[in-house]
């Protein structure tokens, strides 16, 4: 526990300092006040978005590394690279709440509100939100790739680091092509699902972090990628399971948000797949319409969480998140780590479904 | 002449094989038929999408690898390396245009308008659009990077490659800055749009296909960054130049874009500012009135382009067209290269300001 709160510490006030000095804008550039307004607010935005995340990827980056025995001297390269995958989901945040269209986002404007409010136009706002999520899509690989140079299998991390960026797009794209995916079919739905939960989530929340970490450590790529699937591919997913979960049956801890705006959005989740197929015909067609309608009221929203459960969908998602948690804890137990580090690591790990480790 | 005709040959190719190979969709996904269609949808797209450029940057890059004399050996990573730079120029585009909300690119549907006929849905087609923009951007670096390992100078290729992008991404941003910028002070508006010109355009259309080539040469970092500042800086400004007036007079060339344009969605240019700098002050008031207010139409459109002229605006522009050429003729002269490349280099570059070097 200590470790890491140590580890929270250095973190925050590391990637404030990175992504201020990646994202500045050209000091010598002479440009008039007004225009000069806007450059500054850009970079407030840069740091502004990139603060106040929960940091459970770069902490299990920074677990997975002292478990497996990585070395002091590199351990602020290191750290370097737990902050530059914080920034990477930073950019991503900023570019899919341009696509959703939403006003919030940890508590505060989304980017391209808050650059809306900062310049008076929503176009420019927009504009302005987007370039900055490519920014700061660069700057993550600057950062990582900076900080690999520094560590063994500098090159590996790299492309490591590419290929979970291009992995985390690939599952932006199947994300939206689910949203085409027919309704009847549920149990295909169901695993285009899960698939998208693969390349969408977990190749960034729980594969990247172990695989930079073991490649750090100097095991070698086909190994490290190996160990990071086997742990973190069931971990990722199970992790996405329950965030679905807690927007339908609210969560044991207080996390503050409105249970059922997946349902209101209409999204096509594990659960609602699920629930249609343990559904009867008539329920069935009930919950088909309803997902097929252009939008959803609160009174849809409270029938589908009543479905959700009388079907069986909200049991069958626990038993799902429930054996992903063993699959992973097994894998993490076949590295046969020393037991501080297997713990460090598994506790790491658990932070991802709070709701099932807690019990 | 012939030996680039031989490099375009080779570069189209290249290209659409590097795309399809970097943003193929996951084979091993089950997707239903539905969610499969999306993806091959997106593919396509990329490959659409990075088809039919003029190939500027990718020859130049090839004409100055050429002219400082790149080994043979390397010569099919140096490629690779120009391939991926058309590809970013792209992943810019797709971006740009979900922007400007554009409906056309080199006569064809913008990516994000395709994706919205395919799909049937404007949102998941602006969505896909914006994630087609962001997987090429990752593609091209993953590109960029696999080469500059077969090349000297590999880790300060991919540094370079990235700085680029990041440079392109600020310019993007101080492009949006100075539509913010008061048109009065018509000086300080003609410098901030000569400053977009260098980020925006400059960086990656001539200085960093220099720079990229003359590292895959084995020339010291900080010499090859120098030496395409000098010859790059001038003629990607001239080039812009030229681009910007082509715009207002036409083109002694059949370029095929409507003249006006520009002046129709009310961009701050250098034409714009000299325009203002040199009126009468009805005139001036008269162009500002114009430019502030939120649409122009056709008779606006001709009565800005006889100002631009008759205030001298449009000469000026020749004007500092023919002084930037000069010096980035001069620059190539400082490198005293043998006559061979200097010729090669030379040509290569005037193609950036055919207007001004074809008479």
């Amino acid at each position: 526990m200590c470790i890491t709160d140590v580890d929270r510490s250095k973190i925050e006030p590391r990637i404030v300092s990175l992504v201020r000095s990646w994202s500045a804008m050209p000091k010598d550039a002479a440009m008039p006040e007004a225009c000069r307004n806007v450059m500054d607010a850009v970079t407030h935005q840069a740091v502004s978005s990139s603060e106040g995340g929960k940091r459970l990827r770069a902490l299990l980056m920074l677990a997975a590394y002292a478990a497996f025995g990585g070395e002091t001297a590199a351990r602020s390269a290191m750290l370097d690279v737990a902050c530059a995958l914080e920034v990477f989901q930073t950019a991503a945040l900023v570019h899919d709440d341009i696509i959703d269209d939403s006003d919030l986002r940890r508590g505060k404007p989304s980017a391209h509100r808050a650059l809306e409010q900062d310049t008076g136009s929503a176009a420019i706002g927009r504009g302005l939100g987007l370039m900055l999520g490519d920014l700061l899509a660069t700057v993550c690989i600057d950062i990582a790739n900076g900080a690999a140079d520094h560590m063994p299998n500098g090159t590996a991390m790299t492309s490591a680091f590419l290929n979970m960026q291009r992995e985390v797009e690939i599952g932006q794209i199947l994300d939206l092509a689910v949203e085409q995916a027919p309704l009847r079919d549920a149990e295909a739905l169901a695993t285009a699902s899960l698939n998208v939960f693969r390349w969408k989530t977990a190749s960034y929340t729980t594969i990247a972090p172990i695989e930079l970490a073991l490649l750090g450590c100097g095991l070698d790529p086909g190994n490290a990628r190996a160990r990071a699937l086997s742990i973190g591919e069931p971990l990722g997913l199970a992790f996405q399971l329950e965030d679905d979960l807690i927007d339908v049956i609210g969560s044991s801890r207080a996390t503050g948000k409105p249970v059922g705006g997946d349902i209101r959005e209409g999204k096509r989740t594990v659960l609602l797949a699920d629930a249609i197929a343990a559904a009867s015909p008539s329920e069935q067609g009930e919950l088909i319409a309803m997902f097929e309608a252009p939008s959803r009221d609160e009174s849809d929203v409270r029938r589908a969480i009543d479905l959700f459960s009388s079907t069986g969908a909200v049991d069958r998602s626990h038993r799902r998140i429930e054996d992903l948690w063993d699959r992973a804890l097994q894998a993490i137990r076949d590295c046969r780590l020393p037991e501080q580090g297997e713990n460090r690591l598994t506790e790491a790990c658990a932070r991802f479904v709070p709701d099932i480790t807690s019990h």
